[in-house]
């Protein structure tokens, strides 16, 4: 099974502590670490969920896991609670300058926003060019409609420019998307 | 690292579709059909976190793991969207008959709940007494109550059954915990 991402998210998580910096590579540290300092501050409880592994063989008495594979995300990797709503979002990067390539998510997490949009939750999408080194957040309402006016395998980015917002870096937070989503009544 | 469940949870599972009647250890398999019942009919989507894991060796050429190790989970296991809240809970099982062992739960996932229950977001417990085959849901509200104004390490199921609500075995779906809340005012 293809998985683009698990594997380089997981295993490369030090590397990324370490040197970050423009590496293109870091919406995942960028946006633990700004979920950590809302935890922190009290602000919002938002976790990446651990990546789903299908277990084959395992040590039971040494707590070892000897084999076992990738398995296929169910839904999106980031959820939690911010002021009483529920909050369900997707980031991705891409190197592409002037589009979002869908094959970047699997179908079932495109419904699985659908859903959850549907239900009265927040979704999301978090997209960074990394060439552009641009961060955007993309309503799952303008993914939608999108998708139903559509049939193009990537978004262009003036249609993300257009409907979504930017994120700008800072220092703290790193990634400070609530306060965007706040200012554009996202939430 | 000690971690009770986690590595029967995960390997058994297939038994557990085979063979769960009256086993005891099937409160997992009981949500996880649930779950998917409510997602199947289009009512809550509210889904267990997979088993968080830490990675030792990888051939990512065949997206295989050759080495890893359980990790200990920072919050609860489940969580969604119902009815446009933020649900989330951890899920239980003693064989102990007159009270629920609170060494069953970590102090991150007892503060987890509290961080939940206190940006309102509904959180709860799911305990199922194995042995006496009943299953409650505890309120955050009444689980802090209790830790509040105890310094016992286990809850007595007397405080469970006048505090907590029952949660029957029905056909389908086969823990229907979400009506129980429904009728409780839990949500």
């Amino acid at each position: 099974m293809k998985y683009p991402n698990g594997i380089v998210k997981e295993v490369t998580k030090e590397r990324h502590v370490t040197n970050y910096t423009n590496r293109g590579m870091n919406l995942e540290y960028d946006l633990n670490i700004t979920n950590e300092y809302y935890r922190t501050i009290d602000k919002a409880y938002i976790y990446k969920k651990p990546t789903p592994i299908k277990l084959v063989k395992v040590d039971y008495k040494h707590n070892k896991i000897n084999e076992a594979y990738f398995d296929m995300p169910s839904t999106t990797d980031y959820n939690g609670l911010y002021k009483g709503k529920y909050i369900d979002f997707e980031a991705k990067e891409t190197t592409n300058k002037t589009s979002f390539p869908l094959n970047n998510i699997h179908d079932h997490q495109l419904k699985h926003l659908e859903n959850i949009y549907k239900h009265k939750g927040i979704a999301f999408l978090i997209i960074r060019f990394t060439s552009l080194n641009e961060t955007y957040i993309l309503m799952e309402k303008d993914l939608l409609n999108f998708l139903d006016n559509n049939n193009r395998k990537s978004i262009p980015i003036s249609y993300i420019k257009k409907h979504g917002y930017i994120v700008n870096i800072t220092y703290t937070p790193r990634l400070n998307y609530l306060e965007v989503l706040d200012k554009n009544g996202g939430i």
